[in-house]
């Protein structure tokens, strides 16, 4: 199996409960505009319905421009899948379908990735096929108001302990990442950064993106 | 299409967030020794992962005796018949995913319910093909304290008048169903009783069910 295309690097969780007072969909193409790379649309509280709606909407602009993702609900990425939309994935927790059971439901082209922070997760997932999931979620780094579950913050420290253990994995950094962390992420062996209110709560989502993603491209420079 | 084998007589909604204290599984495995004749396994709040392991613990009680169906999550459905479990099918409402959406996604042999109690509600479901779905589960006869999203009651009256109205599809009569309401339902045209509390609830489940079944098959004679 060759590796599915994907670019982490700026990594925006579209979050239904952390976007208030405006639309989702308009964020997504804001920060789609200022250059998210990759767009997972989350909606916890959602009714499967409305959360299929958000994600076809999105799809339209994120076609050609920026991997989209479906957190948890392997169903709805299929149903919009199978309408034709332009959607690359999913993202799934550890409470989520396992792994390998959401593998075999979604085939070998779409995008699967695992939120994993602790050594025994990653030890359950070596015991499955390789290529069973194409990147790992890794945090909280920092304590995060947008996930009420996240587990204890394990810092850049952490993360790059976690990153050197799953070295066969991209690692995207979460949990109270946004400016200002590109250098700390990069140096700690991310793959990208995963941000949820730095650009979801931002007055411009797309100015916020595209800030994130110069800060991302300088620290290469740097690193 | 041919129609899909159902027999909803004595329908247990298996609902996680109403059996407490006992094992789901159990009260699964004791109403189909009662007489069960079809079993959804409802779990709103619980993660996919756990939603899962219920289903394929309880399809080891329901196979060959049970009709087994799966609350909203259509992925749990596929990942759980993808590993050989005896499940039969979904059951889905108004705002999860679109009927025939879900219809694509399980193919033709799989069992699809839908809850519906508005004629607009029928309406939109005439406009697609014949076939997408097998029953209804109509209701709230009465009002429930199993289901705080659940519409206006609407009595036997409101029953009999849409099972008249939606008359090419059988009828499941929820919502606050339970003992001495069988001749009720039958004079109303229900194909079956949907019951929550009156058997999760019950010391007994299995008497419980078989009381209900007794007096369901009790009605057929006197209606």
């Amino acid at each position: 199996m060759t590796a599915r295309p994907l670019d982490l690097s700026l990594y925006l969780v579209a979050d239904a409960a952390t976007i208030t007072g405006r639309s989702l969909v308009d964020v997504v193409a804001q920060a789609v505009d200022g250059g998210a790379s990759t767009v997972q649309i989350r909606g916890k509280d959602l009714s499967a319905a409305d959360l299929l709606a958000l994600v076809e909407a999105a799809a339209a602009h994120t076609r050609g421009r920026a991997t989209l993702l479906v957190n948890d609900r392997v169903d709805v990425y299929l149903a919009a899948r199978a309408a034709g939309a332009a959607v690359d994935g999913v993202h799934i927790g550890q409470t989520d379908l396992p792994a390998d059971r959401v593998r075999g439901l979604v085939g070998d082209d779409a995008i699967i990735g695992l939120s994993a922070s602790l050594p025994r997760q990653l030890e359950a997932l070596r015991r499955l096929p390789a290529g069973t999931v194409d990147y790992l979620g890794v945090g909280a780094v920092r304590a995060t108001p947008t996930k009420k579950d996240h587990p204890t913050p394990i810092g850049w420290t952490g993360f790059a302990a976690f990153a050197e253990l799953a070295h066969e994995f991209p690692c995207v950094a979460i949990g109270g990442v946004g400016p200002g962390d590109a250098r700390d992420a990069r140096r700690a062996g991310a793959a990208g950064i995963a941000v949820v209110r730095a650009i979801c709560s931002a007055e411009f989502p797309a100015a916020a993106a595209a800030a994130l993603r110069f800060e991302w491209a300088d620290a290469e420079v740097v690193a």
